[in-house]
């Protein structure tokens, strides 16, 4: 039985899941949620996740939700295949990949998705974006991004010079963040630039930055 | 050589990795830094951790920073003693240790964390509380941890029938909410309060409490 991935193309949690199995080369049958008719807070949605989000991996009678422990999950079970995400085999390695997952968890997330909901989810529900809270999570991004390209101008990339589930992990907001007026945080700083160049190339990034259309002008 | 673990009893970031160290019975040599002092954002401390907190665990040659991190290393270094936090050899029940600990820092961990720094962390420092982002925090917390009660009504913890490190990462910040004037969002909750006094009394959660002592009166 194929693993089943309930989520949405445009969805930032979503493509994180998706640009790690299709890294592991893991087949998998993708369900549409529909977040805009409010799918997600249904009963039979809010059983496989109570908080009622996007997205969940269902294999067999196991079911995870939260994108990030997903991930985890498919490095783990997949490991004999596809790219080696989590460095097994090398302890200190691996250990290096979880600081700097957790540095996107706890560091980058917190100041990226402000300005993301504020710039491009909001205002396609009509709703005028909140200058004072963009201010304050550029400010506090920048400084982040300051403590990434000097570690990005010793290594290739976060973890070391090997392409990890840290940088995975960054993908999908920092693309959303290169459509709002702040893309000069990144492109302004030349190795932070040179690894968005690098991880967003990645086949299995391109596979699912085409379907993140969020912010995309209207014809 | 022994591990070195740089901290202060009294941060939550700290206990968080000394909660897992004693569970995990490794010896450690603890290393206070002087966080009032600012010897966290001076050099040294920076070449340890470059966003210039505690903790940070010194191995050898490996330095990491990151309280999960942390945890996750010691856990999966220190896999044959101990108690098992994360279920070796089940890699569901593994899986969803991992769905509880992502909850923890991308729901638990948001919502409470404005709490502490407003009631207990910035009063310390001669600075107003801001009601209004408590509020917000309280309301946010409170959503959770109504699903957190439901939970506990059909498993002993978060993970399931067996405490793990999805449990033990709640315990330091949980532990200052019981001092503010919003204990009741943990003890108005039936299975949330049972799971709360069963947690905090493990011994090794015991000797990491004793330290907390933000939020004390003072004589
Ligand atoms: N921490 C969760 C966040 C999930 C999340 O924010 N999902 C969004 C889409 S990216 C969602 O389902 N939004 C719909 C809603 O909240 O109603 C994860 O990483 O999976
Ligand atoms: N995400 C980090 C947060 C670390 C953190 O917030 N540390 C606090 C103490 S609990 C600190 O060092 N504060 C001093 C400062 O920021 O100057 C972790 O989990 O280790």
């Amino acid at each position: 039985m194929a693993i089943k991935l309930y989520g949405l193309g445009m969805s930032t949690c979503t493509a994180r899941t998706m640009a790690c199995l299709h890294e592991k080369e893991v087949e998998f049958e993708f369900i549409i949620v529909d977040l805009f008719g409010g799918e997600n807070k249904d009963a039979p949605f809010l059983s496989k996740n109570p908080f009622g989000q996007v997205p969940v991996l269902q294999d067999g009678d196991l079911t995870l939700f939260e994108s990030r422990a997903i991930t985890s999950y498919v490095t783990e079970k997949y490991k004999g295949q596809g790219y080696d995400l989590v460095r097994h085999g090398n302890p200190k390695e691996a250990a290096l990949v979880k600081v700097w997952m957790e540095v996107e968890s706890h560091r980058y997330h917190p100041s990226i998705s402000p300005i993301i909901y504020e710039c491009l989810v909001y205002p396609a529900y009509g709703r005028t974006p909140n200058q004072a809270v963009i201010d304050a999570s550029v400010a506090k991004l920048a400084n982040v991004l300051d403590v990434y390209e000097a570690r990005l101008s010793s290594s290739k990339y976060l973890a070391g010079d090997f392409y990890s589930l840290a940088d995975l992990h960054h993908i999908s907001y920092t693309f959303y963040l290169l459509k709002t007026p702040y893309a000069d945080l990144i492109t302004s700083r030349p190795h932070v630039n040179a690894w968005w160049e690098d991880i967003s190339s990645r086949p299995a990034s391109k596979k699912v930055l085409i379907n993140m259309v969020l912010g995309d002008k209207k014809e």
